[in-house]
């Protein structure tokens, strides 16, 4: 692959099949594909565009994310705006996704040219390998000319609001009209996470219920926090009402993306978040090329050979021996 | 702390004030109680006690996890067993847990003797650390003299499914009567992963929605699996219900978790399943080993130093180079 080629032009006039090409080489684990994309990486940083990239998560898992995400995605489309659709699934590396396949999702947003969807694909890799082929991925969108929003949705069972939230300028979660029993079910840790709470489904039989939920959250969200990126209290709302269904709700909570957006912008806020965040994928890139030491084949064999040893010698106690030897084995290998 | 003492004969009498102070010890992030918690798995080591580990996960968050498993571990307390809870939450590393507190959970349970419940403890930890600690107080709940079943939940927004899974010998997955339309949202992971998936709330009004989830799972399970593991067709069966409020189905279901047990016992699928763990949790070692690397303060110094080179200077590539740079300085005092 013609790296100079891709980076110089193709990807950056925004041509889909550049970029997913580009999207390919940072997903692969193989050696020579990384250098690759590193080298690609480094090439389109000089374009220094940002995107606005926004994270979503959705709970239940019910809650319509998917039909979310096209109505929103045609929203913007409708508005002029380039859209890039990529999914966080950590599950991924098990099983491969979720029950239903990608094929049927987001029908109309996937034939829209001004769209680029890239639905997770099945990897062995570790969540820190995921996370990082992800933030590659985003950032080859974002300096792929012409994006100007990217959705990162998180998809499956995993730790992946988090790492979402680590490479998003906004986090969004979306949840389902529910009584007041169920708010208990939203953790703490993805309300504090979240920049804007959406209550889908707010048509029909369950728009009052939308409407408690929404003023149920808004309450909790007061009660729960004040971070130095929130704004003043009232602006903009913390949690609004939308329905994928009848796009009711989404003009409003796209002005109020762009309004906190703003106010992070004129307050620092929008690159102390992205210099934070290149800090932490900083450091979980030397955790990485840390524990890269031992995919070399001769730590591989003493890893192969150390694991057989402690599998049949019983389970009960934590092997620390056996690491302290392999510990010795990749030091001896390095000073040599 | 004398460990000898501990060892020798507090913790193996089952004393549960000891067993929490050795479990505290595995939970510290402190170098000389790390060295400590090292020694006092060691010297129970020997004891070689076998309890059957009982990984649980829950879903949505209003399925009643803490009910089941009040009404579950006073159904075997009753049946003359001894009960140890345990939590992963990898959310508490940033917030302490859920919005509700563990105060009220399982009032009655903690009352008995015979049960040990430990709630999550807040914790800075990554996801690693948190695996090791919950993996070392199984390991001393199993040699802490006489638990016969260690419960071990997920809390929390996290990837703590598979994580639980890896410390279990049997996986449940306790899920809410509904309809065919939310079928879809449990993933291929978890299902994948668990044992036997039991539907709770089994009574009163949604007695027969629970019955038909049932018969869906049940079936869904036919068509994804076959695991080596997985028992002939039909024995035991794969999904059923229960009621943690009425007790409708739990002896049933602790019996069907026996027969699997002893079917797998009989298979050797025991015996596979714990030496694969050993297998698992020593690469996890050497890898939390290996990353303690940057634990020590002059590593620690120049990833705060190279850090803020990386925030100050754009966030839109990957930080290669100063990764690259921090490699170069921790090979070089390895070698020096």
């Amino acid at each position: 692959m013609d790296i100079q080629d891709l980076a110089g032009g193709r990807i950056q006039t925004g041509e889909r099949r550049a970029l997913a090409r580009a999207i390919t080489l940072v997903e692969s684990g193989r050696a020579d594909h990384r250098a690759q994309a590193a080298e690609l990486l480094d090439l389109l940083k000089p374009a220094g565009r940002q995107a606005l990239r926004i994270g979503l998560s959705g709970t239940p898992p019910g809650v319509g994310k998917s039909t979310f995400i096209e109505a929103f995605g045609m929203h913007l489309i409708a508005l002029g705006l380039r859209v890039a659709v990529l999914a966080v699934d950590p599950s991924s590396a098990r099983s491969g996704g979720s029950i239903l396949g990608d094929k049927t999702r987001m029908e109309s947003l996937s034939r829209e040219k001004n769209a680029f969807i890239r639905p997770p694909s099945p990897s062995q890799a570790q969540m820190g390998g995921v996370a990082r082929r992800t933030r590659e991925a985003v950032a080859l969108c974002e300096a792929a000319g012409g994006f100007d929003v990217v959705l990162i949705e998180t998809v499956g069972v995993g730790q992946s609001e988090t790492v979402v939230a680590e490479m998003s300028d906004l986090f969004l979660l979306l949840i389902a009209p529910a009584g007041g029993d169920e708010l208990q079910g939203v953790k703490r840790g993805i309300m504090e996470i979240a920049d804007l709470i959406l209550v889908n489904k707010a048509d029909g039989a369950l728009k009052d219920t939308a409407t408690r939920t929404c003023a149920d959250y808004a309450g909790a969200l007061r009660l729960l926090r004040k971070r130095p990126q929130d704004p003043p209290e009232g602006f903009p709302p913390k949690a609004l009402t939308v329905s994928a269904v009848t796009e009711d709700g989404l003009e409003k909570a796209w002005s109020e993306m762009q309004a906190l957006t703003d106010w992070r912008r004129e307050n620092g806020h929008w690159d102390a978040r992205r210099s934070g965040q290149a800090r932490h994928w900083f450091e979980e890139e030397v955790r990485l090329r840390l524990l890269a030491a031992l995919d070399k084949p001769a730590a591989r064999a003493a890893l192969t050979a150390l694991g057989a040893d402690v599998a049949g010698g019983g389970a009960m106690s934590p092997p620390s021996q056996a690491a302290e030897q392999m510990l010795d084995l990749l030091g001896a290998a390095q000073a040599g």
